[in-house]
């Protein structure tokens, strides 16, 4: 008999609670014995629920418990999340998360304590949900080099671009809409602004690039700038707006690479731009493998518990397997500013004085947007326009 | 220092043994220790080759060398691979392959020797080339029931297909192309008959539903009934053709699934849709993770050897660690005939004449094309016709 602990049991933990007892048949053959969720971590009223017996409000139950293997952590943030996760770890207990922030800012130290004591820190639904990703990524592709890794990763701002370029919303509209649908938070900064891609790409840089990338370092941008008019405008030029976060190796020497988050022009047609609603997807550029994608639902209820409960079975059946994950401490002088990365450019500007940087312009009621003729850095684009005002400009994915 | 032997040296296993070289030092650092490819097994003239001072033509220096502890086999077919392979495994070494024919016929026996030898025999490459996909759906997706599975698993026909939708060439002609650019074998029976994907499906159906599915119990029907008049067709109706490896779980008692390869309508728009010219694709359905599609290249040297090298890495280094996959023996009861499963139908007939199972019908030259306005079985679109000629039906993949 296998026995793990839960903390938290809202959206995701509830998620993680149905499933282990309603496939605990199936857990049971995969692991090769009974596993049993022995108690949930739980502030909240929970009598009523299924799983009321279990809940118990003092993890040092948990922590001195050593009939407790594994820890499945749902509990979000920092603060109370980073205290429980270290003590689990120190007790000797596997911990599987999905909190992107806490391996973001913390992950570096943690998986340092989990080596240290043999065990295993897994958080494979901590970027694209349930998509199978980081695992494939470190285990199917430990034979190529990463050139790079890109996606979407937030299914909130998907949801508002899909909004705005399918019915012609606003951003205020569709934002309005997905908060009205359960898709956006009361307050949803953490999704607009960029924040949560950004934890997500510098989880997949530190695991492809093999240094640590703390948060502060990953230029930011949401999408508060991307108006209805760049969706139209985009759309006549043959693009989807899409916000991606992005990591890639930098030629030269060195070993660089760059990470940042930002809305993208990607081309329709392509399997990117066919990702609509809150679906995620992320691609990745192997130099054997080629180009990989990686597509399913990045968020909610079951998808994400689906993949805690895999790493839960994984830290279960791996005994004393060696684990694959971790990275080293932070290199700054590898980390690139992506600002000096060329691309080609969308702009969108007053019509006609955008004198020849710009090819396949479209123009509607007198703002024009187009695409730049060559790839060019920040600092180029700026300088072909001149005295120009740029009204709205976004990287092409090419 | 740990020692491989690589069974064929041609387009895949040249591959392999490019990236152990070029790879050494980062594969170092992945298994731990360094890794040498001590011998190559090639009957063919290797002089002047890299690796030429490796070759060797007996067999039985690589069962018999006990500092081998994997064995890469690239051979192909089911005679001399399937009697290396199982020697390979009796002597005690892992062995990796990529030959989907030796493990759709003979997986079940060789995988209970490797069970019972405590070895790892991993097939990651045998399906969908380079794209991670066995070990994400066996391992990440562990939570979940899979209730389908189905997706563009040969590259040929895919570029067959796609030469004709989107060049309006006819069968003959795109395969011809395809033959000069080498992407389909001068007999190109394997690829455009469906074997290939047949093959691929048994492989995915036996880790899905957990019973062995031999080739022969599998309908398949290839892309030769598919003409240009079905491709300009379906293409005014809003579709692609896509030929689908499809296997998924019947509703009902007794856990009972089916699988088949068929040529589909798919939706433009969708992602599947999108999947065009030699890469491959799959969707799956789990109930907790809902739908996943991953994507990428599904054949070619390189691809195929980046998951061939991952798989030698992971024997290396997983140690003792437990080993997931396998399926049990088959059980005949379970398999259901494809034909029984309800769909709605592609149907291309003599104009006028198909009463009102059609809608959404589209008409050039006198031939009608059309969508079932409902889900029924073959027999049931048959008797809807009764006595007008159906001159080609594809299923809709809804």
């Amino acid at each position: 008999m296998k026995k793990a602990a839960l903390l938290g049991c809202g959206v995701v933990g509830g998620g993680v609670a149905a499933i282990m007892q309603d496939n605990a048949a199936f857990l049971e053959k995969s692991v090769g014995e009974p596993v049993e969720l022995k108690y949930i971590l739980e502030m909240r009223d929970c009598s009523g629920e299924p799983w009321a017996d279990r809940v118990i409000r003092d993890f040092a139950l948990i922590e001195s418990d050593p009939e407790i293997s594994v820890v499945a952590e749902c509990i979000g943030g920092v603060t109370v999340a980073y205290d429980f996760v270290r003590r689990s770890l120190l007790a000797g207990k596997s911990v599987v998360t999905c909190n992107k922030q806490l391996i973001a800012e913390k992950g570096l130290e943690l998986l340092g304590i989990a080596k240290e004591k043999g065990l295993f820190l897994l958080f494979e639904a901590s970027v694209g949900g349930g998509i199978p990703l980081l695992r494939p990524l470190t285990n199917c592709l430990s034979a190529n080099r990463i050139d790079d890794i890109y996606g979407i990763v937030n299914g909130t701002t998907n949801y508002i671009l899909t909004q705005m370029i399918e019915c012609g919303q606003d951003f205020s509209d569709a934002l309005r809409e997905a908060q009205r649908l359960g898709y956006a938070e009361a307050d949803p900064t953490a999704d607009v602004d960029g924040l949560d891609a950004m934890r997500k790409i510098c989880i997949l840089a530190d695991l492809c690039f093999g240094s640590n990338v703390p948060p502060e370092r990953v230029p930011t941008e949401g999408i508060r700038g991307v108006t209805g008019e760049d969706a139209l405008l985009a759309d006549r030029l043959g693009y989807a707006i899409k916000l991606l976060a992005y990591a890639r190796r930098v030629e030269g020497e060195g070993e660089r690479f760059t990470a940042f988050v930002a809305p993208h022009l990607v081309k329709k047609g392509t399997l990117l731009a066919s990702v609509s609603g809150v679906m995620n997807a992320v691609v990745v550029h192997g130099n054997a493998v080629g180009e990989c994608l990686f597509y399913g639902a990045g968020a909610g209820r079951m998808p994400t518990a689906s993949a805690m409960v895999a790493d839960i079975i994984d830290t279960m059946r791996r005994g004393d397997g060696r684990k694959f994950i971790d990275w080293g401490e932070e290199q700054p002088e590898r980390f690139a500013d992506p600002e000096s990365l060329p691309s080609r450019w969308y702009v969108r500007y007053q019509n006609g004085c955008a004198g020849d940087a710009m090819e396949n312009c479209v123009s509607e009621n007198g703002v024009c947007g187009g695409i730049t003729a060559r790839p060019m850095t920040l600092a180029e684009l700026r300088e072909a326009f001149g005295a120009t005002e740029i009204l709205s400009r976004f990287r092409v994915l090419d």
